[in-house]
């Protein structure tokens, strides 16, 4: 029996075989966060159901809510044009950032100018 | 005069000076792209009302939609709880993406096994 490799083989990894994961709340379409995945990682995110990361300060896998609770659960996932991002939709439960706000942005705003399309 | 840098000093950059920027869609929420900003990308996106990103590939700056004329403006910016990815929510003005399509992701699904929170 041949076993296929769900990875696409045109999917893109950095320097250190890393690829870049933005998490998305299904349901709320909030971006909860971005992580990273090696080609391992990705292939147990599609293959499982559960969102696998690597751990690049702990130098391990992390199936997120495994100690928290807080699992994530694939609803889709998809490359981008360049190949080197993925876009991964979840359900979450509980908050998805490890300091409990519901997403990793939630409350940290940086002042900016706002743009207008109309004025331009 | 003293000039105040509107970048977060806490603001964390990779070893080649640059962090991840999700941009989504503030009306629609779909997530558009992901590109990077080096710390001058970040002060013009902040201050000009126009996001700008640093080109890896062509090394200079890029300000989206200056050649395609899908510009996008900025209302809002925020980090996430590490300090090292930032959330850009825009007003996009036609497609995101080089390729035409809405977003960069659209249409490039990659098969994946659901998840059921219910079965878990």
């Amino acid at each position: 029996m041949t076993m296929v490799d769900p990875v696409p083989e045109t999917l893109k990894f950095d320097e250190s075989g890393l690829i870049p994961a933005i998490i998305q709340d299904d349901e709320s379409r909030d971006v909860l966060m971005l992580a990273w995945m090696d080609r391992e990682a990705v292939r147990r995110t599609l293959t499982s159901g559960r969102v696998t990361f690597w751990s690049r300060s702990r130098g391990e896998y992390w199936r997120k809510g495994d100690t928290s609770g807080h699992r994530q659960y694939v609803r889709s996932v998809a490359m981008d044009c360049d190949a080197d991002t993925l876009l991964v939709r979840v359900v979450q439960l509980g908050a998805a950032c490890h300091t409990g706000t519901r997403t990793c942005f939630t409350d940290r705003e940086i002042a900016a100018l706002l743009g207008d399309p109309e004025a331009d």
